[in-house]
């Protein structure tokens, strides 16, 4: 019988790659909804380049692609680009049977944590925003550990969880990240098979597609 | 006979003293449901303070305000305060009848702008939340036309606006930014007798304390 279970944020609680394309189309129709004078598809071609340029961090991203198309006066198409774009992305929703599953869980008796990397505030901001900041005992982020997943940091999530690696689960999508540094320690893991990195290589001790699937092989353990 | 109707924003057409006060209770109660161990008016009292000390520009406050009470990994509670404090903020409304004598101004064929303080995307922002960006043939923001509203301002704004300035009413709650220079000028001017600023003294060449008086104003005009 396992005791803890620990869980990955993005794409494995919610289809962060989705909300993240949603919001970038969603804040271009808004550009050229406020007359911006340009084609939905050049603008996202144009985003597009500038987000391999300049990773995903998007603070800057519409003003910069404004810019580059030689707009002037670019502020009302910026500000309805930033809405539209914050709206989408704190409209977020956790995968269909996350909550459900929780809950039920919950009920057997497990403690429930989550083991991010990211900023501990947007990632807490992520789990307020679906409401299901309530079921976790506790929340780990990289950010505030100070380092990101990896070994060590799974070694001191279970210090602080009080656990041991063989009563713990961990569930995530990313093999690096989540499925071999805590197969390394000895967690049982579990793989979401969904979102972009779902494609790559690598087994967990257990592969799942949806997310209630988790209760079964939870109660075989 | 007027042509141009140039508006401020800020407590002239929404009640932005009112919101940012929502906004801050919003965000307090959001940390003590979220499980702050604190009392709200502790908090409200604790921001108040530091609202005195670094203005009202709010980006670290809840960081600060939770570091000086000592709490540890604040993450969660700042991630609470500022969901509720944006949320509050982006729901913006204008004051009651604003959109109608906008709406009336142009059936008869004004041309209104806005002309304020502050920075552009943020400004635009605020229009284009309230729903109200398209009634304007152009809006000046200092933060694009390089300098705060004075009299030289509002020459800058004439000018892009292609109008004299005997053709031109002003509307807005503040004496030093909004009457006095564009008064200077020649502009006619209209205060909007409403929020913290309504309160000093001085006289605009006519006063209002709902917004639709300003039609039968202009009408005589």
């Amino acid at each position: 019988m396992k005791a803890c279970i620990f869980f990955d944020v993005d794409n494995t609680l919610f289809p962060t790659s989705e909300f993240a394309e949603l919001a970038r189309r969603n804040a271009i129709r808004a550009m050229v909804e406020t007359g911006l004078d340009a084609s939905e598809r050049e603008l996202y071609k144009g985003l597009q380049r500038l987000i391999r340029e300049k990773g995903s961090n998007y603070s800057n991203h519409f003003d910069i692609l404004l810019k580059r198309m030689g707009v002037e006066r670019p502020a009302r198409y910026v500000a309805a680009a930033v809405a539209a774009y914050h709206n989408t992305k704190s409209s977020i929703q956790p995968y269909p049977e996350v909550p459900k599953t929780l809950m039920e869980l919950k009920k057997r008796g497990y403690r429930l944590y989550v083991a991010t990397n990211g900023d501990a505030v947007k990632q807490w901001d992520k789990l307020i925003r679906m409401g299901i900041h309530l079921f976790f005992e506790d929340v780990f982020v990289s950010g505030e550990i100070g380092e990101e997943k990896g070994p060590s940091f799974f070694q001191k999530v279970l210090a602080r969880a009080r656990a041991r690696p063989s009563e713990c689960i961990m569930v995530g999508d990313r093999m690096d990240s989540d499925i071999l540094p805590a197969k390394k320690l000895g967690i049982y893991t579990v793989r979401v098979m969904q979102g972009p990195y779902s494609k790559g290589k690598g087994k967990a001790d257990a592969q799942i597609r949806k997310f209630s699937e988790l209760l079964g092989i939870v109660k075989k353990l």
